[in-house]
């Protein structure tokens, strides 16, 4: 008699599977008959499952934002770090590592691969978001920040770290160009969450790249 | 005898057709065959134009981008009016507006068409930046503006008022939200360029939502 450990070990071998075959042959080039015959499994046990291909996609990468949400909490939970540098490491640890692969990285960087970054964006914002949230009011309660719209704040912080850090085919910036980039960004944080100035400026070694 | 006005004037027609096609059929459902079919030319005469489908929605879209561009400049040029209501002005002109349809809009924000939409951001931005960049220059000399890194400054500006305000499949924001989320913006972008407070805020009308 299948139980609900069984079920649940199903679901994440086709959730194991699909990412592989994604990451390998590309979202659009993978069928969920591809899917099928990897896992060894009918037709029928994977619509009990999942009802479409983009189903699985979407709770892949709600998987990838957990994973990095959950390195996040932990890092914030460290009330022996100091404010500033305890949401400096999180929004950091965050960032997907795919098992650290490169290979896999250039994969999803591939234009096929765009839907995929996509969804990504959009439940990584929608986990991080309430996530940091906490940090922005202890800031302004210990008159670090001066903030007017927390979530908002956090919200366009998120999505520019992304689109321009983890995201490069937005922005086609070349090495030489990254040290400035990465101190504008800086700059424009402490501004957005109203620092004072040259507070963020001293954590820059954490970008690893100056 | 073909004349170099001939030329163009067949190049223009492949990429009216093609726009055409991507807009009603999608991006990935349109062969370049389908293409050939409705301006009726052979295989060669296509290739003699461009060397792949991807080539022909990249020249689209700098096409789409240079004529927003275009909108903006003339704005820009508008020395009879205040340097902020110019700014914001041609932010929200150089806006695509795919000749007004709501239809080729809905259809541009289809998940099929997010590499569409992917290019269309790193060219406005290519194209927008320098465009924007004197403008900036020309507020910090007239003391309304305080930025430290203008072309950091503008790309931050142009992604974020994108992301949220023209490519609604990021945030879900429903319209009870979007008040509060113009407002927001408008806080960020006077911190961005480190007006006075409550600058942009009087702009706010231009937005028409509130």
């Amino acid at each position: 008699m299948k139980t609900v450990k069984d079920a649940e070990l199903r679901r994440q071998e086709i959730l194991m599977t699909a990412r592989e075959l994604f990451i390998k042959k590309g979202y659009d080039k993978t069928s969920v008959n591809d899917i099928l015959k990897v896992v060894d499994i009918a037709k029928g046990t994977f619509y009990y499952y999942f009802s479409s291909k983009e189903e699985v996609l979407e709770a892949i990468i709600i998987d990838i934002v957990e994973e990095g949400a959950t390195k996040a909490r932990r890092i914030l939970n460290e009330q022996s770090i100091p404010l500033l540098n305890r949401i400096m490491m999180a929004m950091m640890a965050q960032k997907p590592d795919f098992e650290g692969s490169e290979e896999i990285k250039e994969e999803l960087h591939k234009v096929e691969n765009v839907k995929l970054h996509r969804i990504y964006l959009r439940e990584m914002i929608k986990k991080m978001t309430p996530i940091l949230e906490p940090l922005m009011l202890e800031g302004i309660d210990q008159g670090i920040f001066s903030i007017e719209y927390p979530t908002e704040c956090i919200e366009s912080i998120l999505l520019l770290g992304h689109m321009m850090f983890d995201d490069s085919d937005v922005f086609e910036w070349t090495s030489d160009e990254f040290p400035k980039k990465i101190q504008a960004f800086l700059s424009n944080m402490e501004r957005l969450l109203g620092t004072k100035k040259g507070e963020l400026e001293i954590l820059i070694q954490m970008f690893g790249q100056l």
